[in-house]
C-alpha cells in the first residue's frame, strides 16, 4: 500500500491535481457499501469513512468522482479505474462518476433522487445505524399514492407511511405527520434514503413513539423550475404546481397544494384523526423553511412543528403569542453540528441563531426542543436522527 | 440530414462498424421519451420508433449504446455525443451507454431493475399506451412490504397492489393474484415498468375487471446466484432464499417461500378471501415457468393460471384431469407475436407449441385462453398487454 500511495501522490503531482491525502496509507479494511447494488463489491468503505470506487473503463483517459479532495484514479491491469475519497462523515452522500468528461451514475450503486437528479449515492455506515436497521419487528407500509388535485388540475403523486397494525384494527384512527424533503429532492426521499418507515417501525416496536401516519408530497424544486415527473410515476404525474418559480423560495403554490388538496385527500382516504391537535408538519432544509412558513400561517391546522436544518422560529416571528401558545404543542428545531456556526445558519433568511431562538421560545413558555446531530453536516444522517428525536415527542396527549 | 447521414455512413466504414441504417434519414420528429428524468430532453423517440441519445462526454474517444445496429455516435461542438437506434418495437427496452469501454447508465433516463441490474430503459410510446396511462380515475395503492419469513429465517421484501376503495369499505374482502417477474428482474418490475397498478385502476374504472389484490414477491435470479438486496430495501432485506442456484431453473426455494411464507403473510395482513377459488397466479418468462410448476403442484391453492411468454400447459402435463377440471377455472397463455415460431418457443422445456397446447386444453373441456400480443417480442409491452387481457377473466363468479 505504501508503494501504491506514493505512486498516487506522484501521479497527482504530474497531473497538477492537489491531492490532500495524508502521508499514511488508508486503512486496509474496505467493505462493500450497504448502498451498493446486489452482488457489487464496489464502492467500498473503510474504517476511516473513506470510499473506494472501481470503475471498469478500459479505454478511458481519465476517471474521477465528485467528492472533493479524492485521490487520483489509477487504472489496473483489468482496465478498471480505482480511487478513493478523503474520510467522509458517517451517513449518506450523493455523488457522480466522471469518465472522460461525462458525468454519469456509478453502475455499481443504487440510485436515489437528490441534487436534482436520479443518481448515485453511497452510505458510510454510521455507528448509530441501528435505529434505522431492518429488524424483526412489525413493519408499517410505504404506500405509493396517485390522486387528482382539483385546485391545480393535475395528477399528483405522494407516499404515505402507515404504521404496523394499521390494517389489523380497522376501527382505530391515527394522527398524521406531513414530512417534507429538501430542495433538489422529492417525495421519494424520506421513504428511501431517509428510512422514515424503518425509523418509525423501530421506535414503535420499542414503545418510544406513538403510531402515526406520515404523508410525503412533492414540495417543488426551486432550482429546476416547475414541471417534473417522478421516477415512481413516469406515466404522467407532474406535481408541477408545487414547484416554485426557478430559484425562488416562494412556497405559495405548495402551500395551496398541501392545504387545499393533499390534507383533504389524506383525511378522506386514510383513517386519520382529522383535527389540529393530531396534525404535525416537519421538513428538512427547504422543507423546514416550508414547515415554518406554512405552520405559522395555519396555526389552526398544525399543533407540532419540526424544522430540520431549515431555520428556526424566533419569538419575533410570532404575531399572536397567546394563540401560538394555545395552539402549538411543540416546536422542534435541529441542525447537524457541522452546520452550526457557519454563515448558512443565522443568515440569509434562516431566521437567526437557532439555538438562541429555541431557548427564547422556551423562555416564553412554549415547548421548544433543540437537537444537534453530532459530527454531521447538511446531509441525511442529520435528518434521520432528527426524525428519530422528533417522532417520540409527537401526539403525547 | 442527408449530409449528416452520409457522414455517419462514412464514419462507420472508417471505424469498421456495420451500420444497418437505410439510405434515407430518420424521420425528424423526435420527442423526449416518457422514460426520461424530469427536464431531460434526451433520449428522444421518433415516429419510426428510433431512439436518439445525447451524452455529454467532451474528452471521450468513443460513445455507443447497447442496442444492436445503432448508428455510430458523433461528437458535436458542445462535446456531446449523439447517435440513434434502428426502429424499435413499441414499448419498454433496457439499455446501457458505453463511454470509452465503460458500461454505465444513461444519466438522462429513469432507472429500472432488469437484466440483473438497476440501469437505464427507454419507453417507445405505444399506440395502445392508453390502457396504462395515468387518468383521473380512482387509484389503488402500491404498498411496499417488509416481513419476516420463518421458513427461510430472512427479512423479505414485497409489493402489494390494493385496489381503489380498499380503504373505503373496510368490511370487504378481495381475491388475490400472485404476479411474478422474469429472470434478472425483481419484485419492483410489475409495479414500475409493468404498470400493473395503472392497468388495474383503468380496468376497474371501466368496469372491465373485478377489484382484486396483486401480490408481488422476488422469485429469485437464476443467473446471479442467491443473495441480493433490492433497491427499495437497501437496509438489509435479502430475499435470498428464493434465488435458485446459479443458472439453474430450480424453483423449489421460491415455491417454499411463496406457499409457506408469503401467501400466509398476505392472508394474515390484507383483507383477502383466503381460499383456492379466489387465488390466482401468473408470471412472465421465468415467472410464467414458476407459475406453471407451482400451480400444477398446488391445485388446492390456485384456481386461475396465467403464463406470459413462459411456456404453456399441455394436456399431457396434467396428471389428474378430473381434479384439474374441477379446480382450475382458467388457463391463460400469452406470447409476443415476435416470439412465436422461434426456437425459444416450443423448445428447451417451454412445453411445446403454446397455441396448440391451448387449443388442446380447450378441447379437453378446460377454460383455456391464448393471447398473442401484436408486433412485440420477449419484452414488457407483451406482458403489460397480457395482464390487461388476463385480469378481466379473473374471479368471475
Amino acid at each position: 500500500m505504501k508503494t501504491k500511495l506514493s505512486l498516487l501522490a506522484f501521479a497527482s503531482i504530474l497531473s497538477g491535481q492537489v491531492f490532500a491525502a495524508e502521508d499514511i496509507p488508508p486503512a486496509d479494511d474496505w467493505k462493500p457499501a450497504p448502498s451498493n447494488q446486489a452482488g457489487k463489491q464496489y464502492p467500498q468503505v473503510n474504517s476511516e469513512g473513506r470510499v473506494k470506487f472501481r470503475i471498469v473503463a478500459p479505454k478511458a483517459q481519465s476517471v474521477g468522482v465528485s467528492f472533493r479532495d479524492s485521490s487520483p484514479f489509477t487504472k489496473d491491469e483489468d482496465g478498471a479505474w480505482v480511487g478513493y475519497t478523503r474520510p467522509l462523515d458517517e451517513g449518506f452522500h450523493y455523488y457522480t462518476i466522471n469518465i472522460d468528461g461525462a458525468e454519469v451514475p456509478d453502475p455499481n450503486s443504487h440510485y436515489f433522487y437528490g441534487a436534482g437528479r436520479w443518481g448515485s449515492a453511497v452510505e458510510v455506515p454510521a455507528k448509530d445505524a441501528d435505529f434505522y436497521a431492518l429488524k424483526e419487528v412489525p413493519h408499517g407500509q410505504l404506500r405509493e399514492i396517485h390522486y387528482f388535485a382539483k385546485t391545480s388540475n393535475t395528477n399528483r403523486h405522494a407516499f404515505v407511511y402507515t404504521p404496523p397494525d394499521y390494517d389489523k384494527d380497522i376501527s382505530k384512527r391515527y394522527p398524521v405527520l406531513y414530512l417534507q424533503h429538501g430542495a433538489g429532492e422529492d417525495e421519494t426521499g424520506w421513504g428511501r434514503q431517509g428510512y422514515a418507515g424503518l425509523i418509525m417501525d423501530n421506535l414503535i416496536a420499542e414503545g418510544k413513539a406513538k403510531p402515526f401516519i406520515i404523508a410525503m408530497e412533492f414540495g417543488g424544486n426551486p432550482f429546476a423550475g416547475g414541471q417534473r415527473r417522478t421516477n415512481a410515476a413516469p406515466a404522467g404525474a407532474t406535481n408541477g404546481a408545487a414547484g416554485g418559480p426557478r430559484g425562488n423560495f416562494n412556497f405559495s403554490a405548495f402551500e395551496k397544494a398541501l392545504i387545499d388538496d393533499f390534507i383533504p385527500f389524506v383525511d378522506a382516504n386514510l383513517r386519520t384523526i382529522a383535527d389540529q391537535p393530531h396534525r404535525a408538519m416537519a421538513g428538512l432544509s427547504m422543507g423546514g423553511m416550508q414547515t415554518r412558513a406554512i405552520t405559522l400561517a395555519h396555526l389552526d391546522k398544525f399543533s407540532h412543528i419540526g424544522v430540520f436544518s431549515g431555520g428556526s422560529i424566533a419569538v419575533t416571528n410570532i404575531t399572536d403569542m397567546a394563540k401560538f401558545k394555545e395552539k402549538v404543542k411543540l416546536v422542534f428545531v435541529s441542525y447537524g453540528s457541522r452546520e452550526l456556526g457557519t454563515n448558512r445558519v443565522g443568515g440569509r433568511g434562516f431566521g437567526g441563531d437557532p439555538k438562541a431562538n429555541a431557548a427564547a421560545l422556551k423562555e416564553a413558555g412554549i415547548k421548544s426542543v433543540f437537537y444537534e446531530s453530532p459530527n454531521t453536516a447538511h446531509e441525511w444522517q442529520s435528518w434521520r436522527r432528527s426524525l428519530h428525536e422528533f417522532a417520540p415527542l409527537l401526539f403525547k396527549d
